[in-house]
């Protein structure tokens, strides 16, 4: 079996106007579908970043794809690697001021990512089993994810004639947060719940968190998360407002920018008997930043997420490093559609130390732009299913694809600037300020 | 594909009298080969260490095999975790003091292995892919190996009328070590070299090293490995001694026991700007010990072994680590036959961040004990091959495996002991004293 074809799929899918420290989402998001086509007639099938960025990378990396068996992923990672922008590593890691996708040091992962995945599900394809079945066998048959709740103002996304029905409305405040939740959660049967936040001054964040331990209890762990839009003081400031809010499984995410400003916070907390672990995706985000991290108590808990991580091996790695290291292990996401959720529901399966349910946006998209077969993948419990059919478990609907390349077509957006949104549609002045409080 | 049959052959093979810190080998080393038989009619095989303790491990984790698909390792590896020994747990971890596959600790992880290794083999005959190919693809075609070299008394191994040739002869002394040396390097083409040392006088074994150096030259690197029975002041004497010799690629292996024995050696010849670097496969024998030895600057090098690692995932996860902390990699062996060097040949395959040539015993094994069908692994330039056959590539010989059984069965054997071997054949009162220099 070797590969033969690799088509890329632009597409748009309606998003909310949501909201976070990066500033607000545009009424598309961007995604591209990936498909590899082999001699023996399968395809394999993925769900990564969308806009030029992604697109180029992607296409530069046809000439080390085709003709490639597809279990020679160390091969494929390596020619890439190769690659390496050497101007972006020695400019270092600035996660911090970049939307996620958006690191050039990143790339060659994210591009590998992407057809790794395609890949595993070819070779699944192939060999009969579950992705999750061909990375050492599941470690769970269903994989718990967290309510992802966003402030937001009205909207369903999309534009004019394309726009999508509101589920949710305006929600700006804790009582309309406590809907949303409340909402999603019946829809969804989820039991873990993340905030978005960083969005309005920290008393009212605070006060949405606790909001929502009112009404939820104990037996919901809450996360929030700023995207470092706290300073130190800050962070410390709510890490000790929220000690009992966050307790018994919760953790505050990205409060600060940096690893030492983790670590600071971290510390303070700690010398008042606060326990609240810090969960990073922003200060951690290769391998090479674990050690550091765990040495300096920077972070408690590393957000992995295969699309950006380098795949589901990569992630597994990370869950093995975070298990010998003694932290934690959740899992990040961005705007998706169902060829995402399968991978990161294979990923985490296949990851025995995964400590957290984990994020997914997929609440915030809608049927009209799904392009699985068969429509939206169900949630039962807060739980996605691994399928008993073999790769990922899902095929596209091609239908659906043309529509979703269409909508990418009309639109202007290119790539993701969150920035440029919120100047548009909120506030002509908006800048994103790290710390803004 | 469903495994419906566990099949354990102990066997014994003719060992010539290689002498360690351990003491001597015995006339034969026990190792068990294992088949595991499915649904489909495909059988997978390993190979592993023998003698009762070994056996009556994957005895006990009968029920956990059989009806097992062999893709679901992960599970596997979680009911065998579960019964691991508290008290042993409890003993803490003791390898400076036990030859390799009888440390209580580490048992649950030698099974697992065993039955790993002989999944995978599985697996790949029924992808039809070598198994290095289904970890993600291999980082290389072939695995260079090193001359691995024993102080040794006269005899090829055997007893009797099932005794072997002795290739060698006698090797007790720097001249014959270079002989001894010269023959291996001829008849394998290895570019690297070991010295088993821990066995003569300090001074003479370092005599050996340089005149191994002063024979081959910088270009083949050395390693001497003493199994701890030097004392910190002669770990940094013997460093000392030997900066110049061990340089460009070689290492200190072992010197003495334990992790702050093996900070301090390297702390005081740092001191000296002596960059030597310490490798190790007892004050690091688990994924756990890893960070603390990089903390301690004890090991730059850690030695895997599919055997006692964990299997070949497990392995992977080693080399990842060791990348992500700055750590280099390198390989164990035992005696052993040629299904055990292809799972070798497959680890270090599947490692992208494999930094030195394995070491392996098979030049002290021969044909007359392999139990490979179509006989001996061929080395060339002192490299294995990937072969293109799926699964580890090989395939037993039932005659010789029955053979092997029939010499186990004769023998009174049933567990590695180099002290009483050492007490029996040569002084009568000898003790394995730590550090005995």
């Amino acid at each position: 079996m070797y590969i033969t074809g690799l088509k890329l799929h632009p597409i748009a899918i309606a998003d909310p106007p949501l909201r976070s420290s990066y500033g607000l989402h545009a009424p598309f998001a961007l995604r591209t579908i990936v498909e590899l086509e082999t001699t023996g007639g399968l395809t394999g099938i993925s769900e990564t970043y969308g806009g030029d960025g992604p697109l180029a990378a992607l296409e530069a990396a046809r000439e080390h794809v085709l003709g490639r068996d597809p279990f020679q992923l160390t091969g494929l990672m390596a020619s890439l690697t190769a690659e390496t922008d050497a101007a972006a590593v020695a400019g270092g890691r600035t996660q911090t001021y970049l939307v996620p996708g958006e690191n050039p040091l990143d790339r060659h992962m994210r591009t590998f990512a992407a057809l790794e995945i395609a890949c595993l599900d070819l070779i699944g394809k192939a060999v009969g089993k579950p992705v999750c079945d061909l990375l050492g066998g599941r470690a769970r048959d269903q994989v718990a994810f967290s309510a992802y709740l966003f402030y937001k103002h009205a909207g369903g996304g999309g534009v004019g004639g394309d726009a999508r029905h509101d589920e949710y409305g305006e929600v700006l405040d804790p009582t309309a947060m406590v809907r949303e939740t409340r909402q999603m959660i019946a829809q969804y049967g989820f039991h873990e719940i993340k905030l978005k936040g960083g969005v309005l001054d920290p008393a009212t964040e605070v006060a949405t968190i606790q909001a929502l331990r009112r009404e939820f209890g104990p037996s919901f762990p809450l996360r929030i998360d700023p995207n470092c839009a706290w300073s130190v003081e800050t962070s410390v400031a709510v890490g000790r407002a929220l000690q009992e809010d966050l307790s018994g499984g919760g953790y505050l995410e990205d409060p600060c920018a940096a690893l030492e400003g983790m670590a600071e916070v971290r510390r303070r907390l700690m010398a008042e008997g606060n326990l609240t672990p810090l969960a990073s995706n922003v200060a951690v985000t290769c391998l090479a930043d674990v050690p550091a991290a765990q040495r300096l108590d920077a972070v408690q808990i590393v957000l992995s997420d295969p699309h950006y991580w380098g795949g589901l091996r990569q992630v597994q790695t990370l869950g093995n490093l975070c298990g010998v290291l003694g932290l934690g292990l959740s899992m990040h996401s961005n705007s998706h559609l169902g060829v995402s959720l399968m991978a990161m529901t294979h990923a985490a399966a296949a990851c025995p130390h995964l400590t957290y349910a984990c994020d997914t946006h997929y609440p915030w998209q809608t049927a009209q732009d799904e392009v699985v077969a068969g429509g939206r993948i169900p949630f039962v419990n807060g739980c996605v299913q691994i399928p008993a059919k073999p790769g990922l478990g899902v095929d596209l609907d091609y239908d659906q694809l043309a529509r979703g390349r269409e909508r990418y077509q009309k639109i202007p957006y290119r790539k993701r600037d969150d920035e440029a949104e919120m100047r548009m549609h909120v506030d002509p002045d908006w800048k994103r300020i790290l710390p803004r409080w």
